[in-house]
């Protein structure tokens, strides 16, 4: 098939997608899901991938390169590539055992997701193209990874605009409800069979590293909003020292999944989990007069489309407001959106007008993204999406 | 004296700075230079700062506080404060005698830098106001830091804009040519009299750990383009295990102490030393076919106000451009730019310009920012200048 003339351009700067609309002429009618060719108007070859017709993004590629065959030995190659630079990565990174294998487009792979968790891979086929290709991945994952088994969590429902159901099934091995994993050397219990998304949110690795070392003092009083299975709360009890953590959440599976984490790591004295809305709890904390010397907001995507932007701000900016009037002087703050429209200028914008509606002086000591095994494609900017800002008030305060 | 209607917001948002054209009233013509007090245009105290009615940026501000007053005592808690921040961030990192301790509105000391090397403080007083204020500054720094000495090298240009003569002079104490501090564990010899600025730029610390650390393998090829005193190259050889270094700069003098640097660190024999202009170095390197396994490019602010970032864009990408086809694939880069206009959107768009151009994909796994004793106000946005983007080419390429 072949793209408009001027298509060409974004596929030429690697970028693995083609609109439908993009789409200038067929040599044949394709069959939703196929390998095709794409090529420039005139027809030169461009790159390889995979057609589903009736989708918004018709295509996606797997290559830029003419001799390369989309095979067992493609997925080989590309799971190595993958693989590999993982592996580089997590080096200098003592004591974890999860990371994300496999990032989407960001591997050039678009449609799949896949996270491995201490000998076992979790993976989301999101499109149809790539649903198709399961059998050779699967086998290209056991060849390259030698995992103990494979868990398939096709459960977006953006499958359901490729025109497929969601599915949660054993692909290879055996798998156990729960696995244990290590990241930074801290223990967490990953529920991979019935947990939210893929078990757990790898992405803020780094992040809650960083948090603990710098943002946390040993007899700290920190609240971790949004805690999840208490991935930033634990940091902050086991590396950072802290006296006590507040962990609120709304979901009572990752409340008793956070509990076992605490307790597995003979911290749970410390803790006081709060199930509830975090708008309310932080509200209700707040007015009660509760203070803290360290913060952590990482809320879900507020803004998963461009049009509810504003409105999204309005949600960030109400719980950072909530964040800065309960932060004592000289403490530290960490706000993160995962929303790809939210970007970093715009949540330093939000974070601003919370500071200057408080009067909170704040210095930013980081602004970091998403931890390096998500990578990001400075030629896709749609793989940039998780960022956090770390800050710290001044001592001093203006009534 | 007061300032014009809504002109109190930014100041009520801790933003240091009235403008000429902001100011309403006096109650009395001001002497330039001298302290005020700062009201809205109903009168209401809003801010004490200093005043220089000639100036562009007319007052500059120190305190917030109605019950504060300036004398020795706010310069020693200033200072103080200044100080604690910079011993507490400067624990977790090894073996660092070299920071800088008052970074002007930043630690709202605004006129004021001072570079603290190994016992000795390197001091600016780029305002009329801070100069009046001098010797209650040196006695607060003597009072709070102990040095063995300190040293005045106010030679910024801007120092005329407010009337003052260039000055190099030592303040206090005996002052030595030059200075031995550790920065990571890396002996740096920083030549105090004489030197450019106050002789080291300490703002890259940690951005030339991260680099040693993740962007140089054993056996590198690497290059530091705009070397100065062999920072980033030094961590390389010493920290990364890099084979050999080629640092490129157009001062001698720099480029003599780059290379004192490498002999006291032990690397002299890998690093290959070339003066002159990086354009027409790096041109040259590039027709000849050089390959590097990992590069850093960190030039000079191209871009010291927004009328010619365009013209600075240009500099920048054609600079980046020579890296990438010297970048082997696999391999390394960091681009810097010190210019607060060149903000890191703008950055990173200039990188992905040179990235399309010369079809290389790339990977982005940190975008960084000046080190932590350079602090970044969010309510000051002038005060972020420094960025850095580290990024990764894919194995593949496509010819």
């Amino acid at each position: 098939m072949s793209i408009k003339p001027g298509r060409e351009r974004r596929v030429k700067a690697f970028h693995p997608w083609i609109y439908k609309k993009e789409i200038l002429s067929f040599s044949r009618k394709p069959k939703p899901g196929e390998l095709c060719i794409i090529r420039d108007y005139k027809g030169a070859f461009l790159a390889k991938g995979y057609i589903n017709p009736e989708s918004y993004i018709a295509i996606r590629i797997l290559t830029f390169r003419k001799e390369e065959e989309i095979d067992l030995n493609f997925f080989v190659k590309r799971i190595e590539e993958a693989f590999n630079y993982r592996k580089k990565l997590l080096q200098s990174t003592s004591a974890t055992t999860g990371f994300r294998l496999i990032h989407s487009e960001a591997d050039y792979l678009p449609g799949l997701i896949a996270d491995y968790y201490n000998g076992y891979i979790v993976a989301q086929f999101t499109t149809l193209g790539m649903e198709i290709l399961k059998p050779l991945i699967v086998k290209a994952l056991v060849e390259v990874v030698k995992p103990a088994g494979i868990y398939e969590k096709s459960t977006v429902p953006t499958r359901e605009l490729e025109g497929l159901p969601l599915v949660e099934q054993t692909l290879y091995g055996d798998i156990p409800e729960k696995v244990e994993i290590l990241e930074n050397g801290i223990k967490i219990v990953v529920q991979i069979i019935g947990g939210q998304k893929t078990g757990y949110f790898l992405d803020q690795r780094e992040n809650k590293l960083l948090f603990a070392k710098e943002f946390v003092d040993e007899g700290d009083k920190v609240l971790d909003a949004f805690c999840h299975l208490g991935g930033f709360g634990l940091h902050a009890a086991v590396i950072g020292k802290a006296e006590k953590v507040v962990a609120v959440d709304s979901s009572e599976l990752a409340l008793s999944l956070a509990e076992e984490n605490a307790r597995i790591n003979g911290v749970l004295d410390k803790f006081e989990f709060i199930k509830g809305d975090c708008f309310k709890v932080l509200k209700n904390m707040q007015q009660a007069g509760e203070k803290f010397d360290s913060i952590v907001i990482d809320p879900p995507a507020f803004a998963k489309s461009k049009t509810v932007v504003e409105q999204a701000k309005k949600g960030y900016k109400e719980l950072f407001l909530r964040g800065l009037k309960m932060l004592k002087p000289g403490g530290k703050i960490v706000v993160c959106s995962c929303s790809h429209h939210i970007t970093p200028p715009i949540l330093e914008e939000i974070l601003l007008s919370a500071a200057l509606d408080t009067r909170t002086p704040l210095r930013v000591l980081y602004t970091t993204y998403q931890a390096k095994d998500h990578p990001f494609v400075l030629q896709i900017p749609e793989s940039r999406y998780l960022k956090c800002i770390f800050a710290r008030r001044f001592e001093w305060e203006v009534k």
